[in-house]
């Protein structure tokens, strides 16, 4: 059927299940189609289409609740409901968001990025209900990775221990089986072994005959972390001790399996768990046969031949950070690093091949990954804790109370520092240096480019006085020509990259072009601005700040990062502190509202993070100044 | 023996079991006449006597490294290493820290004060041993409550599937044993059965006989729902799959038997978890039959009778917190409180005795409570999230993820805002501004006494436009008089209490009667000072702001939080975005350090925020303005 029709799940009542073959066969070939030129989350979304189908066609959204765990799963969710004619602008500017919505659709009722929070959510709308005496069923969707983060399990605990009707459906994908056969055995002779589950298991245990002998440590440490907890979680056992009743395991393929148990499911008091065993990229032989999780997410490839299409561009972030502790790793033992479940978005993938002993993926749990680098700081290791920005956020009382309270060595490397493009709200990471600089003993750096990259983290090494930040963008540099030998950068000192008399652009990171290509344009309108690469969040160059200041030069600050209590607010703080109320100080960032997904470039626009934007305000401010003079 | 005589624990190694029984009675008494009149976590404490003689009997500390979870059952611990003569000082300003402290002990390797961290930081430590070819042994000491918080779970999966050298003591309270007995007698099936446990097990049985019939959902929730996940932790079978070695039940205050199997566990390759079960209170009859956890932590009290002192004074925030929000709850069925394992601190106790249906304890679970008042919000529901300033760092990211970004109705009751006094460094509350105002959509305000909380509750309640946090201090209210009837108090408005026309202090909550008092001081050294109550955090009130701008008044923020990113800084923001850049403001507040424990009166005075610290500072900024006009 032509998918753009669908206006909402109802019409699947009717259908049989060759209607639904037939239908998942379209929703394939729709999405192999749409993301070969958008790109997107192709692997999770091929796997759980059967699933879906079942889902709406079982159920009754949005009366019924479905909860998609992280979200990047729910595009069939989303074709049934309506939105088939949108996936040309997926993950685009303005255009359809990649994980659930409110705004997009009465049946997103749940938004979701971040993993395994759908199960409290999903336990507070069922509370609701219960306390009004509704009926309807609420339906948390989680993989079996998410399963295992600290919060889920509070949430199990918890849903389990007050009985309350709900349905986890755990979505268990055959790629994340790691190679422990012993332990995967054993799981299986926990599994209910009922006759009608009886092909779902003979299809596990061919899988296991594929699985090639445990190759060592490196490939199979996050795997392994991540799984292990798994066969505790998806043998009937667990969950049935925690009060839930459990279901499978279900071919999540086979629509009789699916229909048979999850309808089972929705007529058993109670919280009930059905483990349904999918396969990634099912239905596309490159995502299917996909052994290093390129298909999970990427952008556009070519359909025949599966190739992705690669963009030339200046090595990544990611990249540098790599290649630089690896140098650093070969003349010092104390340097090891820690990665919460993203070895291959961090770049550790690279070191652990070299130093397969000192990288440790801890999988989805950043509060552990924190305080365990706490740990190992109080021994004198060098511990580096690679996260993301945004998940940081998870760890934020480890940070506060384990880390920078015991004013321990931990360098953490921020990856996904400010906007974060296609991912959007959910991923931007804008909050760190309000929520970090706050904290006694935290150090804050970011890198203009990725020789400073290099140099930057090179000092964080060398810091040995408590803990620091390097904070660092998504995706390439600048092109930056990279030195050969590695140096210490002062920390609290700034640089002057421009020498200008009319203004000062105090800048970091990304915006350090944007202000220098500004800088162009005021000159050509005859204003003369210095741009200052604030390199050092915190502490501030005061030595600088004061040379500003006595200059009587208008400063701007600029930065890709919330207004609120951030670098613009330091240095208001720093002023005031030092009593220098003459100064007039303006500052450029995210405004207090946040930030949906779209292009880096076309957010910045928005938000008049631009060479003309800064232009633009300097012209408006330069006036008042002239006429306060 | 003399226990001010102990210097360091390696006169235990020659001690026969007689000794320590002996030393285990002499250790008993000191704790009960020291923490007579200092008060203190007493019965913790009692019943980790001789897990911890014996664990300094076997180990060698500090190069053995003992982790205490949570940290306020480390007394004996002090006691064994050369601490006694400083109990009289327990919890007070300088003196002896509630909790393990580097800087007072070598022995103490690991600083502890939130729950659930010992097993993450026990890990780092384990690994760089490795890493550096040690053969230290290194043990966490965790209840069984703790072990239940998510980032526990997350450390035994990592620890599980490391196969890291690691000795788990979980000290399973029998107080905290709920009087599930089905689930109980289920995990004892579990348990093991060799001969030399057979005592214990019958020590528990004895126990479960005592346990009276499971008494309603109101007060059994907490326990339930801790406990619950507690069968299958302690039950060898979970901690087996993960892949450690169990042994237990092991009986706590039996030091044959906490020495066979410690010993044992000394002698075992890869992770090692042993489960000793201790009775809290053990030897003090008061706290031995504490039922409702009074003897966990408390002030002074009378050895013969048990008594506790109890101190006249105005209704505590909590409590006024609790009777507010049963007066809402009488007439609107939609709001719901939720509570991390804290009913009694928060007096949520007493809401339940009423709504016991509308109260959910989800134990020791931050984030699940945020997410799941997030699900509730989704609903129409007015779920009440209260909770310490210090534990909701736990579940920042759950605030901006899924509560601020999704813009969804949760009122946030932050107790414990602010400096709480003999907790100290790792519970003070003083964060919480500026890693909530930089939140989208967030509201904060904080009442200056017990009559404007019940009002802001209400306000707060009434609140349909996104999340907000009350914010409001540990203890007693400042004896205000009450209104009969609730009523609403405009968002972003400030108060005036008193005029003044030199200059204004800009205060709230705890500050606005140090406020007034300076006012009083200033009045008579000829400075007319106005006091505004600035309840209003986020948003502010900008038309009293522009109004203090017009008037060229000085500006004296003043909070008893962290100076950055705090509230004085958004007075600077607004200031700036406003364009008002003449406005001399500036800012009192906590310092970028750690404020360690103390009376609040003493830290108070460390910090300047009295009285006498405002007319000092007014004295000093006052010359400077007036030398600028």
């Amino acid at each position: 059927m032509d998918l753009l029709n669908i206006n909402d799940p109802s019409f699947l009542k009717d259908c049989s299940n060759h209607d639904l073959e037939d239908l998942a066969g379209d929703i394939r070939r729709f999405l192999i189609e749409n993301l070969s030129e958008t790109g997107g989350h192709l692997g999770p979304n091929l796997g759980v289409v059967e699933l879906t189908l079942v889902l709406h066609q079982l159920y009754d959204s949005p009366k019924d609740k479905f909860l998609w765990d992280v979200g990047h799963q729910a595009y069939v969710h989303k074709i049934l409901t309506g939105r088939a004619e949108k996936f040309d602008t997926l993950r685009k500017y303005q255009g359809l968001c990649g994980f659930p919505k409110r705004n997009e659709s009465i049946h997103d009722v749940w938004e979701t990025g971040h993993s395994s929070t759908s199960l409290s959510g999903a336990m507070g709308m069922a509370l609701a209900r219960d306390l009004n005496g509704g009926d309807e069923s609420v339906l948390p969707i989680i993989g079996d990775g998410a399963l295992t983060g600290g919060m889920a399990l509070e949430a199990l605990n918890h849903i389990g221990h007050e009985q309350t009707d709900l349905t986890v459906i755990l979505n268990d994908n055959e790629m994340s089986i790691a190679p422990n056969v012993g332990a995967m055995h054993s799981m299986l002779g926990r599994m209910r072994t009922a006759g009608k589950y009886q092909r779902a298991k003979d299809d596990l245990e061919m899988l296991i005959k594929k699985i090639p002998a445990f190759g060592g440590r490196l490939a199979a440490t996050a795997e392994r972390v991540k799984d292990s907890m798994k066969y505790l979680l998806v043998s009937g056992m667990f969950f049935e001790e925690l009060g839930f009743t459990y279901l499978g395991p279900v071919d999540g393929h086979d629509l009789d399996d699916l229909k048979t148990n999850i309808s089972y499911a929705k007529k058993t008091k109670g919280p009930v768990i059905v483990h349904v065993v999918t396969k990634k990229g099912k239905g596309y032989a490159p995502a299917e046969n996909d052994d290093k999780g390129t298909w999970h997410g990427l952008g556009p490839y070519k359909i025949e031949s599966g190739e992705v299409v690669k963009k030339p561009g200046p090595p990544s972030y990611s990249g540098v950070f790599a290649e630089t502790l690896k140098t650093i790793a070969r003349s010092d033992n104390r340097l090891v690093a820690v990665t919460p479940a993203m070895p291959g978005g961090s770049g550790l993938d690279k070191f652990a091949q070299e130093f397969p002993d000192r990288m440790y993926d801890v999988g989805i749990a950043e509060q552990h990954a924190t305080t365990m680098s706490a740990g190992l700081a109080t021994q004198g290791m060098k511990p580096v804790f690679a996260v993301y920005s945004t998940f940081l956020q998870r760890g934020y009382d480890q940070v506060i109370h384990d880390v920078c309270r015991q004013n321990l060595n931990v360098f953490f490397a921020i990856d996904r520092a400010g906007l974060v493009g296609a991912d959007g709200e959910t991923h931007q990471g804008v909050f760190d240096i309000t929520y970090l600089r706050a904290l006694p003993n935290m150090t804050i750096m970011q890198p203009k480019d990725e020789n400073e990259m290099q140099h930057l983290l090179y000092t964080a090494y060398k810091h040995d006085n408590g803990p620091i930040a390097i904070r660092y963008p998504r995706g390439g540099g600048t092109g930056a020509e990279m030195d050969q030998e590695l140096k210490t950068l002062p920390i609290g000192k700034w640089e002057t990259l421009n020498d200008g008399e009319d203004i000062t652009l105090l800048a970091f990171g990304t915006m350090i072009p944007v202000a220098e290509q500004a800088a162009v344009l005021l000159q050509e309108q005859g204003i003369s601005a210095e741009v200052v690469n604030a390199r050092s969040i915190k502490p501030l160059d005061g030595e600088k700040l004061k040379e500003i200041a006595a200059s009587k030069r208008f400063v701007l600050t600029i930065e890709e990062h919330a207004l609120l209590g951030g670098f613009g607010s330091a240095v208001l703080e720093y002023y005031h502190e030092q009593r220098l109320h003459g100064v007039h100080v303006e500052r450029m960032g995210i405004p207090d509202r946040y930030i949906e997904h779209g292009g880096v470039g076309d957010l910045l626009q928005e938000i008049g993070l631009t060479p003309e934007g800064i232009v633009e305000r300097v012209k408006y401010e330069i006036p008042e100044k002239q006429r306060e003079a």
